[in-house]
């Protein structure tokens, strides 16, 4: 039997390149491996956009879409949406019973992302308790493998304090202790050379992107700012153009790109030239993108998606919560 | 229209003649005054009892009949179990993330709670959180009046700071601002004269009391330890044996009850007699409590009770919860 595997996106936004070598790609080569489960995870974005709410709901299909049209088939995983499924907030009530606010505290990965998203002070309580709903995110599918960045590593830690304390009460196994997949994790630096890319800065490319917006940003990414004219020698480290390139280029282009950057050393290829063959390959690559795209590109599709992979997913909470809750006493 | 009043009780044990005077005997008064509303708050009982979760069923059950038997009939109350309304849990995930941490660590009833339970550093996340949950076990029903002690009045605070941030984003008025109803509330000293009451201490009678278990209680009491024997002086102000005939004797016994204060001043009155004249009040004001606790005690009943009000109350809280996710957009 394929062991189970599950990760979670939390919808503040449109995905980009940047997302497809950081976590997309890895995706697209362990979906077969595994018994894949995709979360939206719409009341984690309430976090950051709670302000803001009826904006959630457009976003959380963007990513859908997004996910959908680089090839993560609904035939091949299943999608599901935290606040379709309310057992798992009462999965992560029970857990935060288990967990002492101290220990919460403590979570690495919480003291980042205060400091990271400059919240300060002014977190609220839900942001605190989220390692409880990203436990039940992960043990209401019995999720065993979890591909995620290394930042990520502390909060599967506490799903697995929080399964092994349950194990415990129930006197035997009843939850999985999910397991990290930490592969490769390329990150992509930003379209004006930025190693942090953001909606924000406006250094992104866009999954969704356009032939001619593709071909806007290219055309005014940053390259090598000590090369002046396109006969001064330039560097291909650091270059973004070079990156993209590097990073989106198909196996047969490897030998012109090259060429491209041996030219470029030299002074002998212009940013223009170089530029516009990233354009082409950023293309091709995102042509099927884009194909696919068309197809999803249906709000009553997408809303099936939703709902048929979060019924299967409630169907399966609901088994998980009553061992739980029969642990607990929970069954009047 | 009634007004509807709402209150809750965790069930960490069965309830004794201090809850009756603190709270039951004010309910009995207001009972019929409004549409009542009464939460059994297991999953509350989780952060003192998480480490014998079991045992929270049957204090349930306990105090439900306690509850009961004092004459809060079903018919009249509406009984709700708190993990019986798994959206309870969705409400308060939801308000978590509209609370800031600080704020919710600034909730003065969390501090003492913290001191008079002896917590330390080891209270749980979910106690913390505890609060949210609060709010969403009052607003679940949109109870109005909340029948509490002082101490509580932090809690409503805070569950009417989150009522105007969901009517603020909904842009009119969808959940109330419970207010509390700060009665006279009784307080009732132990048997052993400590003005704490509790089951650690073995000083409390409890309303499930035998009547040779009232007389060995009493017999046993605290009385005034400057009289040696029945001829001295006796003190009759802090002295629980008079605290408890004040408490429990019917009109038509003040009279008598002056007399043995009067005598017992005199030192003409030995403690024997007084204590005996005690358990018969007492005895008496049971009587009717154990009739009704014999017709209650069958599990089942207290089964179906529990179940056909926690239907109810979950049928109004899937209405104010639709609304709460209409506002934040959770409506694919």
């Amino acid at each position: 039997m394929k062991k189970r595997l599950m990760t979670g996106f939390t919808p503040t936004g449109k995905l980009h390149l940047g997302h497809f070598v950081g976590n997309l790609e890895n995706l697209l080569k362990l979906k077969s491996e595994y018994d894949s489960y995709l979360l939206l995870a719409d009341t984690h974005a309430l976090t950051t956009l709670k302000d803001n709410p009826a904006i959630i709901k457009q976003h959380t299909q963007d990513v859908l879409l997004d996910l959908l049209s680089v090839g993560l088939s609904e035939t091949e995983v299943t999608y599901y949406v935290e606040s379709e499924i309310p057992e798992i907030y009462e999965m992560s009530s029970f857990f935060s019973m288990y967990v002492s606010h101290n220990r919460a505290l403590r979570n690495p990965t919480i003291k980042d992302e205060i400091k990271m998203k400059g919240l300060g002070e002014q977190f609220s309580l839900g942001f605190i308790n989220y390692p409880m709903f990203q436990a039940a995110d992960i043990l209401c599918v019995k999720g065993e493998i979890v591909p995620v960045g290394i930042d990520q590593e502390a909060h599967l830690e506490q799903s697995r304090e929080i399964a092994r304390e349950f194990n415990r009460l129930a006197g035997k196994d009843i939850l999985p202790e999910p397991k990290a997949l930490i592969g490769r994790v390329g990150k992509l630096i930003g379209t004006d050379g930025n190693p942090k890319m953001s909606k924000s800065l406006g250094n992104t490319i866009y999954l969704s992107a356009t032939e001619e917006e593709v071909e806007k940003k290219v055309m005014s990414m940053y390259t090598d700012p000590t090369r002046l004219k396109a006969t001064d020698p330039g560097h291909v480290e650091g270059n973004p153009v070079f990156i993209y390139l590097d990073a989106f280029a198909p196996a047969q282009e490897r030998e012109q790109i090259g060429k491209y950057k041996e030219l470029y050393k030299l002074g002998q290829v212009g940013d223009v030239e170089v530029k516009k063959y990233l354009i082409k390959i950023l293309n091709d690559f995102l042509a099927p993108i884009r194909k696919r795209r068309e197809e999803y590109n249906n709000p009553e599709l997408l809303k099936k998606i939703m709902k048929q992979g979060s019924e299967k997913v409630q169907t399966e909470t609901r088994l998980v919560l009553s061992e739980l809750k029969q642990v607990l006493g929970m069954n009047y």
